[in-house]
């Protein structure tokens, strides 16, 4: 062998079937300039609260110092478990003791290590379908097989499920997106929420309900998460800091029965050892200090604008048989035209500098291009209607 | 099935082998009063640099919030990445382009993703006997087979390593922790370092070099790290800022060639997305605003006279027969008595109010009683010396 030679490096087969995520990727593109991306699923940042953050950690540093920069207990701060369990009582009627929580590195992590600590490789679970693209990842790189059921616009449909189930009837569980879902916007009505859990509870299937968006409604009654509704223990509830407080900080947090929990808390001494217990001080704060209830209206507000703005230039600007749902809350809207092709789309719409994530990202098993994922929390009002405009345009020109 | 019935979940065949950490328990019972620990490997908080952080943070949200509370990329803040390339460079000789650096969430998610790319679940990798156990940790939660090699004063034993390839000869990488290893304090020598990088380009080997305390030094001349000795890119090399910053902002790093940097990036999407870009930007500011070179020699100063004081202690209050290591620099200290058995030994310790790592825990095939890790980095000086005559008494009625 020659000196210098490069290293011939074998990865492991896992390592090997994985592949970079369609939003990641699109994330270098949109940074161009004169790009306007509807594709990522950032907050905007004016939704942060820098000035209370600023003094928040102006306070904690000084008292706390030494606590928020030593390593923190895997399990997460105690106090932020026990202000989250106080507040997922009263905002969500979820009752769970501080022991049921465990914090984690944003909900990404969550999914990895349930997908990790609930399934063997090669077992197969259920999804939406369409399913959050960062889900599909976790549980791919799990080597999990999963099985997407269709919506309808009450959400998850039953009909399906059940029939589904008959040829896969031991699924390691059901995964869904209750509220706004990414990346189809839609909220599960509370009659098929009843529904799924009592199907849940007749085969014994454990639910992972996903709530990044639930505190995010524009419009209409709230509704109870899975988890506040469950009387069995068959609920996983995952929440995060990430749409109400900021993205940056890495923060999320699963609600589940002891056992789980337990198997969560060693997988995660393997997987980072604990969370940031800077971001733990902070998110404690930011709920004890009142300072959350009064960002999330402006949030609320600010968003609910932004979708009103989308919808209407899709009206000033998409061809007629252009199709999308109209969220009630959440950052997405989902774009439909029957018989176009959004792959085929994109590189056109990447000439016309307007960007949106590809349909087919989001479905676990099955080759669907008629859709395509939009934001609109992150771009400016200006670009939202110019994006639209020229999104018009290449659907006019190229999308049927 | 009666309602309400509790769940009865199964768990994946991983997720049933894994096991708590030794030490993450061990850190509940540190929090009793009244007990002296040198259990855990956490740094003295008086070695944090609040002051500098509180200034860096003041001075960064004001001017940089809307970035540093936003998601990052997953590779890490690129002038991060910059800021570290350059001061590898400069002080330890490591040529690599920011491209070749991806941020971690702490380096146990470096050593995790490292054994989840590079291995299959069964296959076998090399480590020194004994090893750092959040490493067993996760390695073993890829089911990966670890073989250990003994050290000697001067690291892993070439010699035992060329014997074990014999019969083992194709191991997925080696992993060593040159600088002021845990748990034993021993440095690798620079002749040692050599004849690895040689075997290890003959072989075609691929070395994880695992550095957290190498800036830790309290005599002795500075080594050159293997990665800054290889000519061939088979060393794969970590660092951190737990132990040169603060263990809270969960901040690690891994510099390798870019196919391994880039499996790196894909398991991280999956895994938690992104690194906190708060942690990352404090990070930069600290390297680039020179806070990190006036810390570091505080924290030598503070540590290297702990362990002076810890020797000592050994001195006055061990039985003789009581050996250990005497490091030049890092956290830990290796105590090993011949014919003892110290996990025999533990609730002795543990009535006596002292706690120390039982020596088992960091092997990773064998079982070996007869040591324990002792770290002198987090007590108060009066802890360290009554600490150390509690543990002697222990010794003296129960270690033999």
């Amino acid at each position: 062998m020659s000196v210098n030679a490069p290293v011939k490096r074998r990865f492991s087969t896992i390592a090997n079937s994985m592949k970079p995520s369609a939003i990641r990727l699109l994330l270098k593109v949109a940074q161009e300039p004169g790009i306007i991306s509807f594709g990522g699923g950032m907050p905007n940042p004016e939704s942060f609260p820098i000035e209370d953050v600023k003094r928040i950690f102006d306070d904690l540093i000084m008292k706390n110092g030494k606590k928020m920069l030593q390593y923190g207990a895997t399990e997460g701060l105690s106090s932020l478990n026990e202000a989250l369990s106080k507040r997922l009582a009263e905002k969500e009627g979820i009752k769970c003791d501080p022991s049921e929580i465990i914090q984690t590195t944003g909900s990404q992590e969550a999914l990895y290590m349930l997908g990790k600590i609930l399934a063997d490789p090669g077992e197969y679970v259920i999804t939406e379908a369409p399913t959050y693209v960062g889900t599909i990842s976790a549980f791919r790189a799990s080597g999990i097989k999963m099985i997407g059921i269709g919506m309808d616009h009450y959400g998850l449909r039953l009909d399906i499920l059940r029939e589904t189930l008959k040829k896969y009837p031991d699924p390691r569980f059901i995964y869904v997106i209750p509220n706004f879902q990414n990346p189809t916007g839609i909220t599960m009505s509370l009659e098929r929420r009843k529904e799924l859990l009592e199907l849940a509870e007749e085969k014994n299937l454990t639910i992972i309900e996903d709530d990044p968006y639930g505190n995010l409604r524009f419009s209409g009654p709230h509704l109870p998460p899975l988890k506040a509704l469950d009387k069995s223990g068959n609920v996983i509830y995952l929440g995060t800091f990430s749409k109400v407080l900021a993205p940056g900080i890495r923060l999320g947090y699963v609600v589940a029965s002891k056992d789980v929990i337990e198997k969560l808390n060693i997988a995660k001494q393997a997987v980072d050892l604990a969370t940031s217990t800077l971001s733990e001080y902070i998110a404690e704060a930011y709920i004890s200090g009142g300072y959350m209830d009064k960002q999330i209206p402006k949030i609320v507000e600010l968003y609910k604008q932004k979708r009103d703005l989308m919808i209407e230039s899709f009206q000033n600007y998409f061809p007629e048989d252009v199709e999308y749902t109209r969220p009630n809350g959440g950052m997405f809207i989902w774009v439909t035209r029957r018989g176009a092709n959004t792959d085929e789309m994109f590189e056109h719409s990447l000439k016309m500098k307007v960007l949106y994530v590809v349909g087919s990202a989001f479905y676990p098993d099955e080759d669907n291009h008629e859709s395509m994922r939009l934001n609109y929390t992150y771009s400016s009002n200006e670009d939202i209607i110019e994006g639209v405009k020229r999104l018009g345009k290449v659907f006019e020109t190229y999308g049927k």
